[in-house]
């Protein structure tokens, strides 16, 4: 049941991968949702989601429609929210958007709420969701930097095919049974939908995910490097990425280097305890007993997978890591209700 | 039709994905054969292979097996090249070892011919084939090595599961099938056959690939680290590797970042022209028209393909690269019969 008291939430694209995860963590919170309002495309209107035993039929997202919303969850693509976030904080919405329409804008918190929770207080209506890929290694990275300060992030990413939408999914299993078939196959959606080719995805790896950008590095990449030095607060931390995406359905993985700037102070030891009692992070490290983490393992769950700590041999303050997470709950719907729980919790929002 | 004046050969291990491999090598070579003994288990032991339109029948891989062999390609798992290329090397043969046993010991050249063709002078009978994953690397790096000098190699890899032999690749396709059709499966072969556990390859990503040393790191991981600075004969290069299997048939590819010694010289455009100029190497490198290198389009190719170079925009001297290469063609079997060619060519043995 909703509450009789408590917030008026809406969740814009309600249809898609992340929305439907999105209506998940929302019935899992603990946020007092007095009235829940779904919107997605005209197209979606009049059909009907089952959310906490009440039905509720969705709306089309339109200017209109976020009259007496609290908070609107965007997850309906980039135009989609330029277009509709003005709208919804103009009748008083707070607006949390998982697009990348507004993540690098100067007066819009980009945040994950066990790095930099505090940034919500300056918020001006919008609040943006940080790319997936982005999410899960600042969570982990920064109990690290925490202790030690942070120089360098060198990461290359296996990325699930779910972070490009439903659609990719099915040309992905589609193209497997083709493939172990022995079948032609034509790929039509990835790397990018709007891009000019598409190729095979399965019993593959494609190095690029989203478009290329004047300096070689895709978009992707790009999301990586400029938004952890945002969401951690320092400019002249030196990020670099290369993003791949893998035959893998859900969960990314990120093979991190690290150097640490207090290397006389780091150890692996010392690492592996700082992130086993960080929040929301799951220490998984045991070579002996074969412990670490894997997107299969990580499917579903809210947490942030590392393991594979380990110290460069060759270089003093050097380290490695394997971080894993569910691109679509910590990576998208799970962050993005948390930083409602985080309004609540501040009371940057009376519910 | 093989030569009457020539070399006799002796394949090791016939039967494996990468004796096979290593026939349609031969039969592509210029190098001269008058005979060839297909050498493998006593079960395999009595079956034929077709090689030149000429049948040949398998014999037991026993000492006496190598009277009269010129060259014998070893293939066949380290504890058999233990057991059995003092035996060859006793007999007259020169062995070109593929796996692990001798690679690291002091006479015994480890050869990618492109970079250290003339190390083969220095041999004692045994000449070891490096590692997989190695060999593409190296060969991608001898060139910017040669011209700028190199500091750092940091490697993160994404690994074919026929690394790990035809077994492995038949679980990564039954299990893919049960996947998809919602069904349980029980891994027994990957990440390692002789470790306690097994995980699920289909749609995962698995960071191991075999054993775990003392200092965490994998052996496949202490290879690339160790056979890297033996290749390129320098002791004082830093490289360090995460090194992770995944469900891809044939084919590693390797996210690399390095740094160079001369960065005031180097540039991503020279980087470009040096590796499109080096032998083995196809340069696949067009961002704009979606051009890199992938594993499905490198498989039953020989050379070593590169793409996605570009600088890191925050720390001179700091390059990207993604490097794909068939890993039984110039990661195995195409870099053994390479080194056999090297032989003749460089008067080392004599046709």
């Amino acid at each position: 049941m909703l509450n009789t008291n408590g917030l008026h939430v809406a969740v814009v694209g309600a249809t898609g991968a992340v929305g439907k995860q999105m209506l998940d963590m929302l019935s899992e919170s603990a946020l007092p949702i007095k009235e829940l309002t779904l919107l997605a495309s005209k197209r979606s209107a009049g059909k009907t989601i089952l959310f906490k035993e009440t039905e509720i039929t969705i709306k089309e997202a339109l200017p209109e429609a976020f009259e007496g919303i609290d908070i609107a969850l965007f997850s309906a693509g980039g135009s989609i929210s330029k277009q509709l976030a003005p709208e919804a904080v103009k009748r008083g919405a707070i607006v949390i958007d998982n697009t990348s329409a507004y993540r690098m804008d100067d007066g819009v918190p980009l945040v994950v709420p066990e790095v930099n929770e505090n940034e919500l207080f300056n918020h001006q209506g919008i609040i943006a969701n940080p790319n997936c890929s982005t999410i899960q290694m600042v969570a982990a990275l920064e109990p690290i930097r925490k202790s030690y300060g942070l120089k360098r992030v060198i990461v290359s990413t296996y990325q699930a095919v779910s972070g490009a939408g439903l659609s990719a999914l099915e040309e992905m299993e589609t193209q497997s049974r083709d493939v172990l078939d022995g079948k032609n196959t034509q790929p039509n959606i990835l790397p990018v939908k709007g891009d000019d080719k598409h190729y095979q995805i399965a019993f593959n790896a494609i190095p690029q995910i989203d478009k290329f950008q004047e300096n070689d590095f895709t978009f992707e990449e790009m999301k990586m490097i400029n938004e952890t030095k945002k969401i951690m607060g320092d400019s002249g931390l030196k990020v670099t990425a290369t993003c791949v995406r893998l035959p893998i359905a859900t969960s990314h993985a990120e093979s991190v280097y690290i150097e640490v700037d207090n290397e006389g102070d780091a150890s692996a030891p010392d690492i592996k305890r700082l992130l086993s009692e960080a929040p929301g992070v799951v220490l998984q490290d045991d070579p002996k007993q074969q412990v670490y983490p894997m997107p299969v393992d990580a499917v579903g769950k809210k947490e942030v997978f590392v393991g594979r700590i380990r110290k460069d041999p060759d270089y003093a303050g050097g380290y490695h890591m394997w971080i894993v997470s569910d691109n679509l709950l910590k990576g998208a719907a799970w962050n993005s209700v948390q930083i409602a729980e985080s309004l609540v919790k501040l009371g940057i929002i009376k519910a």
